[in-house]
């Protein structure tokens, strides 16, 4: 059976859901453990000794958050992240996890992106997730561009930011990632990503849950919290 | 440069600091990770195929909400645990983090634990942590005492229960772990630990914090989140 590939209804379901009173996570809980994933598979593709430099740029949302907390464990795997974070939200979570990476003395930047690009081995974009829709506000067009114009390697959380959850790479210019990092499950633009690795993080969905969601996804091993599927653009 | 046992007073202040402003954790996302390190901890010990039925026995407070975390992670990662918790309390967290068990249907159980020790291959004791101290309150001197006279293997999380967190085994009768999952950092009764296999986990110190408190932490590898030390009562 093919891993599904999720509509933006159904991630905002199962979002909502998981965090619901039946469901029982926090949103701390889940950000820790998404994060806790992203950062573990960008360590399968991306080594510390050959892309030590891992800039982390993250939007105002949760997929920002899960930027948050993957940069904070890829600085205990021994890289150097530094954030890039220009639209700092003031909700009490984004601002503890910014502690924590402030803390662990991780630089957050707020400026001179195209001079950072130049020291940079691997972006991991942390600005839109499954939620994002409507115009890219500023000044994310102008990072998006940048982004693209630096052929550093990206790796994208959840979603390449830009992308319509559904549709793909419907804005130009588009981001195209070397590596995804779906959580919880792929949604449907995964079909247009033509990178190299795919992975699915976030290991707390119940047996029940996925089957009732029919979503089909692969086991993962001993105690991963990332399993690496085919790159559905290739298939 | 040895490890620095802690004081139960110095393990309180770190913990204090870890989840005051300046510091910036939560509870839930330091109980997330203090619980996956012990499932993964466990994992590197006692294998799903061999010690599969793993009971997870979970105190009144932090101690016992970690086991509800690791009780879920094991869960996942193949194991079929059950939960004992006769003294469940009504915080949101623990009900939460109950519910979650609940939803991957792990028994969580209240009577009965002779009968189920008969079936148990390993017992991981969530009792009590570092902030216990006094007397041991019905029912868990009777819990105690049959764990003990079970002789399954116990994994203690942070401090075998009932153990002073300084001065070790002073209650009779007193557990004697095989293994033993240090949280943050050893407590100085691990200087009376004689089992077999001694972890340390919590990977979320920074390292201005290990060297202002001198805590002296082994290295961990790759995206581990426990790292194995010497047992100390063998030294």
């Amino acid at each position: 059976m093919a891993i599904r590939l999720l509509t933006a209804q159904i991630a905002q379901k199962i979002d909502e859901e998981l965090m619901s009173s039946a469901g029982g996570f926090s949103v701390d809980q889940l950000m820790e453990l998404a994060g806790f994933s992203v950062a573990q598979a960008v360590s399968r593709v991306y080594q510390r000794n050959t892309h030590p430099n891992v800039l982390v740029v993250v939007g105002p949302g949760n997929n920002g958050g899960d930027g948050l907390v993957a940069a904070r464990h890829l600085c205990h795997f021994g890289y150097k992240p530094k954030i890039f974070y220009p639209k700092q939200s003031s909700k009490d979570l984004y601002q503890r996890l910014t502690t924590q990476c402030k803390n662990l003395a991780i630089p957050v930047l707020t400026e001179n992106l195209g001079q950072e690009l130049k020291q940079t081995d691997l972006i991991l974009d942390a600005i839109f997730g499954f939620s994002f829709k409507g115009d890219i506000r500023d000044p994310f067009g102008d990072v998006i561009k940048a982004l693209i114009e630096s052929k550093v390697p990206i790796a994208s959380v959840d979603i390449p930011s830009g992308w319509d959850v559904e549709e793909g790479p419907v804005r130009e210019p588009a981001i195209q990632p070397e590596m995804l990092i779906s959580l919880t499950a792929p949604k449907l633009c995964a079909k247009h990503f033509r990178g190299k690795r795919h992975f699915v993080g976030g290991r707390f969905v119940t047996p029940d849950f996925e089957k009732r969601f029919e979503l089909n996804l692969p086991a993962y091993e001993g105690t991963d919290q990332v399993v690496e599927i085919p790159v559905q653009g290739k298939l």
